[in-house]
């Protein structure tokens, strides 16, 4: 018995890394397709969506299944719920992929992004590939240290984000009101990208350390950033 | 022993109704921050989110317990699992209402809201605080019926993010980068706020029914009128 329940706690975890995967590719071509108003691009991430949705249902069918048949307490237990939290962050990563994905859909041919700004959303994209890879990677290890280390990768995130805003705040651009309102949501998208990677990683560190309040905690960051980013990119205070 | 295990589901059930309070608290406030740009009502709203973190970090750590300790199955099992993620829905909740307040506080002594938006952001916040109150009593009731009527106060929210985009869009308003930006997101606290409100609606919905794909169906209903907002109003297509 035991040995099937490991069989299964591998099977969930492959699957949590299969999402970062699909999460990664997802927000990788979802930008690509933002810079380029590549149409075909942007509708291959939003069918492309369903598999993360679909997994994520598996994941929580095979939870709950293994939950009634083997019924583990402690440690076990709790990596099982975890795991369910874990693939509701890494399903909303794939919605965020997709809601870029669709502005960038929904502004072809011209692409919503100002020549000014592309190299910035660029950055934005990159940092978001690389923070869900890494996720993948911590989740495949369990290594406290990388999910300390991503909140690092996290500020680098907010910090362009800031920078977008504080770009997006300039009056004496002359940008469309629809660039302005489409840049200010897919800022948005990428900066809680980054935020439910981070509380992937914090999950992880729960499960080795058992210390929940990590997991909460973020939430007074996220705010912090934002205010700090609708403030001009002056130092977040919470 | 299962005496105690329907205490225990009791407790849970009560605690999430409090969640819904609490969130139609916070969202009513926030809302009312907004508009008279009261800093000190926007951080009393900000103080009290901590409150519901705290609810649902209690949810949890009951909910596994229960677990451990009764090993439910079947139908026991999936009420318990499903509280978790309402539990979840209805933090997150919170989350926006403080968002909301914390945008007000940034721009005190202002208010972030131009005159011509201010009944229009009323009704968002009234339609957000009608809809978590309906959320408390389809959680107490396990009342299908008016679980599936709230994707009307849904669709009437989303309706009214529609007409904010479509007035943010207006070349012709001469508001501030900053109002754009502000308001901007603000639309879009106030329609995840209803969003997770239905997701916890259509969760309820799975307990009684047992049909799993309305969870998730949502995302992409939430993603076509996201996109219907950016369009100026057009209807939405996903």
């Amino acid at each position: 018995m035991r040995d099937q329940f490991h069989e299964d706690l591998d099977t969930i975890s492959d699957q949590l890394v299969e999402l970062t995967r699909l999460a990664g590719s997802a927000i990788s071509r979802a930008t690509t397709a933002l810079l380029d108003a590549d149409v075909h691009l942007a509708e291959s991430v939003i069918e492309a969506d369903r598999k993360l949705d679909d997994i994520r249902i598996e994941l929580d069918e095979l939870s709950i299944d293994l939950l009634a048949r083997q019924q583990p307490v402690a440690t076990d237990l709790r990596i099982v719920v975890t795991a369910m939290h874990m693939s509701s962050d890494l399903e909303r990563m794939g919605d965020l992929a997709r809601h870029v994905a669709k502005v960038a859909r929904l502004r072809t041919p011209d692409s919503a992004v100002p020549p000014e700004l592309r190299s910035h959303i660029l950055q934005m994209g990159q940092v978001a590939e690389a923070i869900v890879a890494k996720c993948g990677s911590i989740i495949a290890s369990k290594d406290v240290a990388a999910a300390i280390a991503l909140e690092k990768d996290d500020d680098q995130m907010d910090e362009l984000h800031r920078q977008l805003f504080a770009a997006l705040l300039d009056e004496d651009t002359s940008w469309p009101r629809s660039s302005i309102l489409d840049l200010t949501l897919v800022g948005r998208y990428y900066e809680r990208f980054a935020d439910h990677a981070v509380s992937v990683a914090r999950r992880v560190i729960y499960l080795v350390t058992g210390e929940y309040d990590q997991v909460v905690d973020h939430e007074e960051e996220e705010d912090a950033q934002e205010v700090a980013a609708l403030e001009h990119g002056t130092p977040a205070t919470s």
